[in-house]
């Protein structure tokens, strides 16, 4: 448990002020073939559209922006390979800040390009995740820098709240927001924005199966670490944030867990049905929904498409996956 | 040769205001990592992101929407597999319009969902493009149905213009505007607007090898048909159509033609660095832009992303090519 305040509705709305002029204010668009496949109105939230690819982005940026002129001189340091390290790469370049970005060894060259070409450095350290993470803090330690947590950051959410405002702003009709869960950022930003704007709004949170530390973490109401095996890296965390929670713990309506093969599937249907290509924690929340179909019938959906950064790992494996259901037919 | 005329900058302005409740104003992205790619400053127009998932929708918007009363009353009829096919079914669903759209017999079920989800008739006739079209012109002359050319009609080309508006409206600086040519009214379009607000601008066509018609007949000023053996049916024509060749003859700066390989190859580079998935013929402009790197050197250059409509089959047919490259390695 750590005592950080959660951010509130107001400085979600100076965080929107802050970010605006750096970030897309992304489209919603509504999809008749959605709408047939779930029978509801469904709307994608496009952040797969946003700069960086992701909607962390938001985050960063409303927290770089933030920092004070010894912590911008002394610089920054995180641990991630995916788009929380690009949004801190991204939003650093733009406020003159110097970012470390650890790693772990043999990293996915795709993913660490557009880090560097952001201009951070990258530090490949230990074998995992965790080892990074270990020594960006103990780096920060010894360096000076700001060290920055991919969950626990009031900054982080308050600024990745800032899609929901736009969601509301384009559909104030809204009955049910569904987001994917990694750290839980992007869910306690959603659900301080739609339960201040209007009570009655759903928030619905998606986690993979195989990584379900922070459903089974929302569901006991108490810290649970759990396996990670997801190959969604946005929906894989061992160990639950605890400043989201508190917030999911208060706000959000219910979580629902998906298989992979679910996750694969709904890959695949956002690309047929949308021609936009989600990772695999952005095309969660579709496997949710049609998981929860009979709830949401004839209601206005909103669906977060979090992200676009999928490797061609990945979109190999749905489309094999696809080959697997087609053969079976 | 036909006697139609080639519509006016005054004309595509009259298309913008009239198409603009119904489009998405899509958005011009910059991207580091294409920069990195081309030693440019690259941006790209997103018109994979359009309603219909390709900008042929604001060419059927501003024909549809000034049909008479008695054309609106009988219909109208085309032939089309592809995007202009949705976008004359979602434009005649806007205004009220009965559209049918011809087909040959066997088509891909997901090219044609949406075809009929935005309600227009589908009639499947014939084996290929040209027997579905002759059926349609028949059926036009039998029923009173307007027939509607996918490349000769005025309408058309005014309204797709209008994406080339957009971008300048964005990037007055623009150098460089590369285009993916099929039928041609994209490509004469862009050159409409281009070379009225700046006749500075370089407008450059790109064609496959393997479809080489419109290519053929711009570089030697008379009809020219061709082979169609491209996988990228967004630049398949087998005939041109000569109102975008001689508005192309006259102002059109270049035309470059690339191979399959090129494509498939630039529809993996897209992916990996832009997160956007195109159809083939939408790659061909990255493709051309690489052939042409030197010349392009340190310029502004659009590429314009014209859909994202890709089949399933010629996403796997780029993946095991980019399998291949790796493996060569």
């Amino acid at each position: 448990m750590n005592s950080l305040k959660p951010p509130t509705f107001k400085d979600v709305l100076s965080a929107y002020r802050r970010i605006s002029p750096y970030v897309h204010r992304t489209p919603l668009y509504h999809y008749d073939t959605l709408d047939r496949l779930l029978g509801a109105n469904v709307w994608v939230k496009h952040e797969n559209h946003q700069v960086t690819g992701a909607f962390k982005v938001r985050g960063g940026l409303n927290l770089i922006s933030q920092l004070n002129e010894e912590e911008k001189a002394k610089g920054v340091i995180t641990a991630s390979t995916g788009n929380h390290g690009q949004s801190i790469a991204y939003a650093s370049r733009i406020f003159g800040v110097k970012a470390v970005i650890c790693v772990p060894r043999n990293p996915n060259p795709t993913k660490i390009l557009p880090i560097r070409l952001y201009g951070a450095e990258v530090i490949e350290h230990g074998k995992d995740f965790d080892d990074a993470r270990m020594y960006a803090e103990k780096l920060a330690g010894e360096e000076g820098y700001r060290f920055i947590s991919s969950g626990d950051e009031p900054h982080l959410i308050a600024g990745v709240a800032t899609y929901t405002l736009e969601i509301l702003q384009d559909l104030p009709e809204t009955d049910v927001i569904i987001v994917p869960i990694g750290g839980g950022s992007g869910a306690s930003g959603a659900c301080i924005v739609a339960k201040t704007l209007n009570p009655e709004i759903e928030v619905i949170g998606v986690q993979a199966e195989k990584a379900p530390s922070a459903y089974l973490t929302w569901k006991e109401r108490k810290p649970v670490k759990a396996k990670m095996e997801t190959f969604a890296e946005g929906l894989a965390t061992r160990a639950p944030f605890m400043l989201p929670q508190r917030i999911l713990w208060e706000k959000l309506d219910d979580f629902i867990l998906v298989s992979e093969e679910e996750i694969l599937r709904s890959i695949m249907l956002y690309l047929e049905n949308t021609h936009n290509l989600p990772e695999g924690a952005a095309a969660a929340g579709l496997a949710a929904a049609l998981k929860i179909k009979e709830r949401i019938k004839g209601k206005n959906v909103v669906l977060v498409m979090t992200g676009g950064n999928i490797s061609v790992e990945n979109l190999k494996r749905a489309l094999a996956f696809k080959n697997k259901l087609t053969r079976k037919k």
